[in-house]
């Protein structure tokens, strides 16, 4: 049993997915720091990225590694848990306890695998919404993620707008770009190449595409990076040896690195999951469902925004930030916006950014003064 | 057969290799396009890309398709064949006639497969200056080429500066960056994954490992190519589709392309022939020969160089370029640069880049006026 919790949901009312199918009585995890308050006001939901998971600050229960956000969530942290009730749900099509491809399809009795409907980026807001309304939390005092977490984000800002008082994208952007598309579509590929795959239906032969999955988090993992990052990490350094060998072994500390990223992966990742996730990124256009205008996402929105962006990001650099910016002054939104630097690229999110939790951390200050959750710190 | 000439090197005097293995009477294809003068001087050496081959300048005897370098060689364009001899070889470690891994080992009368060495750039230059020694050319008028074309011509300049009357290295590097060494080692991975691969010996099971080196080539294409133009080219448009259809065939344009390469590419290009020429590249850094300092590669040399760099590359940024002429200043080499404007992306120098064309032609009729091959220009 994972550790957290675990609900089922639409049992009377069904989730209606943008794909057009209905999923009723399925399936969400997660897990939660802190203390709800008596109004139900003081509530923060993290959503996580595409490989992410809700242990954000805990030991991982598979890997036992130290929760993705440790660093940011806790007593005294930006996401101070002696403030604030922390939650975060494993998305809709992840592999961590909620509805998605390695569950059990109640209608087969068997796994889900490539049956499970293609999901959207709102399909997993809307799964989370349902989730609030279980815990009968009204509203969010705010929504944060990174990354994909990004995206959830700005959907909840804008399909929901009343039930978020602050939203904080990080590292994201409004739309997945060519370049975007085209790295998703080698995993994939690289996931579907694999006989292993045995055509989405894997486990039925006690088999797992293993090696096309760490092929496709090893692509992955050099865009989270930024190349003046790898050259500092890794250069051209050799690992364990004098000399190069003239061979196909790891000679170079990258290469081990990477092998090391793609072998640990498979462990804890579903590679059906990987699929359905990547295609929802894929898929992600805010602005294609409001004519082409991000802004009219946006309109007599009364969220406060905070959009975050890194420096070293090239996989959604600070222009996509920036667009959402745009879109959301030319809405008359409240936002502020902080590009942070740093060289450590897109996982700069995940990262010890002093400069970045100090942003967060002022941000979530003054929106709770707002909110009335509590005083001015240092006041 | 494949059109051009082959001939054997090595019979009498082997190409010692970096790696410590000879190679005695192997064989080197290259092609070539005008004629060689009377005294032997106006040959141009152009070295081709990790995927390229001898093939410049005409159809492809394989896919059919134009020439790589179609644009820039023939009469009256840049690389001129009415006043130069222009050739190209094959490189060591490749698959259009050269000595490599699919090519006949003469001591086991089998393929060569994984057991061809690990050659390296250097060893791809020695095995040039061999056929020059073959054809009786002293010295190159000018040795050019692009990416890893572009790393031959910098050994070529250090190695035989006596041999070289110019050179033109483009969008290339002088070493292999951590992320260059981080994509190559996916592609590789990819390969290595895909059970047809059996171990290297893949043709003596009448198979091949499509399905791994489709994704390599996807994974490496999605580098040659700018965020930009891939924006322009592609942005999220839609394959012969209204809209998404909420599964995994290729819904946009952009993984309809990339396929498209993966699944080309195969019938032209050997798996192994893949893993050996990106170690090659992997394995380049001129200036760890040099006890560290480039500029000790270029001590007084009397090559003409002139370095191109394209905006848009992010593979071989001009940064790298840039690096190779401050080498080249700090030895008092002769250097021009140029960056070209292009959105192009590292593929810019291959494709119909006008400013890119006019600064070769004019660095090479100044050269040649040098040289005393012909008058300038329009004088």
């Amino acid at each position: 049993m994972l550790p957290g919790h675990r609900v089922y949901l639409g049992a009377d009312r069904p989730l209606k997915l943008a794909c057009g199918a209905d999923l009723s009585n399925f399936p969400l995890a997660y897990q939660s720091y802190g203390e709800l308050n008596a109004d139900k006001s003081n509530a923060i939901l993290v959503c996580h990225a595409l490989t992410g998971d809700q242990f954000l600050a805990e030991s991982h229960p598979v890997t036992g590694k130290a929760g993705w956000w440790d660093l940011l969530v806790g007593p005294g942290k930006p996401l101070d848990t002696s403030r604030y009730f922390v939650m975060c749900t494993n998305v809709l099509g992840g592999c961590m306890g909620t509805a998605g491809p390695s569950e059990i399809n109640p209608e087969t009795g068997d796994r889900w695998g490539l049956n499970f409907p293609v999901i959207t980026i709102a399909d997993m807001v809307h799964a989370q919404a349902m989730l609030l309304d279980h815990l009968g939390i009204e509203k969010l005092f705010a929504v944060i993620g990174g990354s994909m977490g990004g995206m959830q984000v700005l959907e909840w800002a804008a399909l929901y707008p009343e039930r978020v008082f602050a939203a904080v994208p990080i590292a994201s952007a409004a739309q997945h770009s060519a370049q975007n598309i085209a790295f998703h579509e080698v995993g994939r590929q690289a996931i579907m190449a694999d006989p292993d795959w045995c055509g989405g239906e894997y486990w039925k032969d006690g088999k797992s595409p293993h090696r096309g999955l760490a092929v496709a988090r090893m692509a992955a993992h050099i865009t989270y990076l930024s190349e003046p990052k790898l050259h500092e990490k890794f250069g051209r350094r050799l690992q364990d040896r004098e000399r190069v060998t003239y061979g196909f072994d790891a000679d170079f500390q990258i290469e081990s690195y990477l092998r090391h990223q793609g072998i640990s992966f498979v462990e804890r990742f579903d590679a059906n999951s990987y699929l359905h996730i990547t295609r929802a990124m894929d898929y992600f256009d805010m602005a294609a469902r409001y004519g082409g205008a991000l802004a009219n996402a946006f309109r007599d929105n009364p969220v406060r925004f905070c959009v975050i962006s890194f420096t070293s990001d090239w996989l959604y650099p600070t222009a996509e930030s920036r667009r959402i910016v745009h879109a959301l002054n030319a809405a008359a939104a409240n936002v502020s916006f902080a590009e942070i630097v740093s060289d450590a690229g897109h996982d700069a999110f995940l990262l010890d950014e002093p400069e970045f939790y100090r942003v967060l951390a002022g941000f979530l200050g003054g929106a709770a003064y707002h909110r009335g959750l509590h005083e001015l710190s240092g006041e």
